[in-house]
């Protein structure tokens, strides 16, 4: 298995991807090639003692790199020596079996869904991150892709959640809820009562398995597998979750900080006190799947370090494996709806 | 001050609410108005042991009850008399000066809209709780009283927001955050992007403090003292806390109830974990201003118990004694905007 890393995305860009590739080709027995400016890439190398490329690993070289103060949306155009460009065009062309970049979310979405395109009669694609819940982690469709949806697009996000689900997560007949505000059918705007309609209609045929509207809360608690969402509201749970996660671990850490007492209650339980930061530690899942796209294509976390980037090299392995863009390929007239035809004009 | 409380909304009614109104009169000097069914309140008295009606409480029968199988658009209507309505009735014909509910939070904002009317001016009323922060706390307006909302309608909820933190939660000058996927002005949908015009435009003029879009993460940090959103990304925000409270205290519980060590740590800092319980307790706020309405309606959480409603009545007392009403009223010409009128017909 091939990955193509991005060497140049990321605050830690390049020492943390090329760190990262070489623990893949070590731990995980990936195969690598690593995009971006040669000598740069060599640089890292050096510093770690690396006089020879390893085995396993490959450079291809490329002289730009796409900043924060590009266009999202023209970057991959203007800058066609980018590490990001010239790595999309490795992976179209069949070079390596995924690619992997922790360089700005919307660079990457705009030139993966233009040079390596959609599947055919995915109307959009979704970044779909894994969320921490207490039933072992739910995926959150969309987080943020496309902040303004159809109910088609979020039927369309339900079956390739379902298919994310099963195949990466390893559950079977994933429960695919619908993020609303209660749990009737009668809930939420029009966007959630027309895509409920057709949730139902697909579970009725056995395509997905549908458990209604779920509430954030129980979202949370583990309710469902997948969560469907427009990017706008997912970005919301998302970024909510992240900051409860963050605040709560700071009150924590308050009380176990106030008194020697309290230090050395934090000394008594510190193996917990490592699980609970683990499980809340975004470098564990390494990376977010943009589904959709006729390749696989993992975002990297902006500020991953070595063992993130990693991680994400192992998902992006987990989802060229997985067969999920065979699955949505073959089911995509399942997730279509009819085209209203406008009357002839006499 | 004399507030008006539902005997009979919520699920521990009318025992918690009339036990939280016994302490709201002696422990905050409120006098209570308990509407309900007469028979039913002197039950729960005589349980306590109280024969004759204590100083500062007055019983004010209604027959019925609001149930949850009643349909909330028209339960007060149908159900005359009712606690909710016969409640709501003489918070309109100033007998009290505030009214609180644990029941249907449905049925009291369409029988507090059609009954008590908003205040002239006003577009939509909106919820609008205090959610824990790590700065404090921030009000979240709104958070599901209107799901769908137009710029207008945001632009009147960060007036309304900016009153209450300023008036009832103490924040000189409260920056007021519209909730969204950016910092940057041009993200979210084209509701935000409105807003954020509007927002800006308002504190140009010096009549609230806008401090930009806010990211759910920077939301529960504390960037800011008042939320703005729409009441479906509302309530999205505010489930999606309570799911990661709820997750996260049970992730803690299981680190301390592992061995006879970890138990050992529990006891060690067993005040902080009562504190970090205190801030996530949502008994402590008591209940969700309605602002928008032309007189003081607090809404209790459907499971309050005594403490919760006592608290509920502290809230509507404060905001009662606010001045908020008055503000909203001799402000509302700076919180429309110009109706388009269509061109007249020839």
């Amino acid at each position: 298995m091939k990955i193509i890393v991005d060497a140049m995305g990321g605050d830690n860009a390049p020492a943390s991807n090329v760190r990262g590739a070489l623990r893949a080709v070590k731990e995980l027995g990936a195969e690598v090639i690593l995009v971006g400016r040669g000598e740069d890439i060599l640089t890292v190398l050096a510093e770690d003692g690396i006089k020879d490329l390893p085995a396993g690993i490959e450079i291809a070289h490329a002289s730009e790199v796409v900043e924060i103060c590009d266009n999202p949306a023209t970057a991959f155009k203007e800058k066609k020596d980018s590490s990001l460009t010239v790595g999309l065009n490795l992976l179209k062309e069949g070079k390596g079996d995924a690619f992997v970049s922790a360089g700005s979310t919307g660079a990457l979405l705009s030139a993966a869904t233009l040079l390596v395109k959609r599947v055919k009669g995915i109307r959009r694609a979704a970044m779909c991150p894994v969320v921490p819940t207490a039933k072992g982690g739910a995926l959150l469709i969309d987080c943020g892709a496309t902040a303004e949806c159809t109910p088609e697009y979020l039927l369309q996000f339900a079956f390739m959640g379902s298919y994310y689900a099963e195949r990466v997560m390893g559950r079977p007949e994933p429960r695919v809820g619908l993020l609303n505000i209660g749990a009737e059918e009668s809930k939420g705007t029009d966007l959630q009562r027309e895509t409920w309609k057709l949730l139902k209609k697909a579970d009725a045929e056995g395509r997905i398995n549908f458990a209604g509207n779920v509430e954030g809360k129980e979202a949370v608690l583990g309710a469902v597998d997948v969560i469907v969402t427009d990017g706008y509201s997912g970005n919301i749970f998302l970024k909510t979750m992240e900051g409860a996660g963050s605040f709560l671990a700071g009150e924590m850490k308050k009380m176990f900080m106030k008194s020697i007492t309290t230090k050395l209650a934090a000394l008594l339980v510190k193996d917990g006190i490592k699980d609970f930061k683990r499980m809340m530690d975004s470098r564990e899942v390494g990376g977010t799947a943009l589904v959709g796209i006729s390749k696989p294509v993992i975002k990297a976390h902006g500020s991953s370090d070595a063992y993130a980037i990693r991680n994400a090299i192992r998902q992006a392995m987990q989802f060229a494996s997985s067969g999920i863009i065979d699955d949505i390929t073959e089911n995509v007239e399942y997730m279509r709806l009819p085209v209203m035809h406008k009357p002839a004009a006499e």
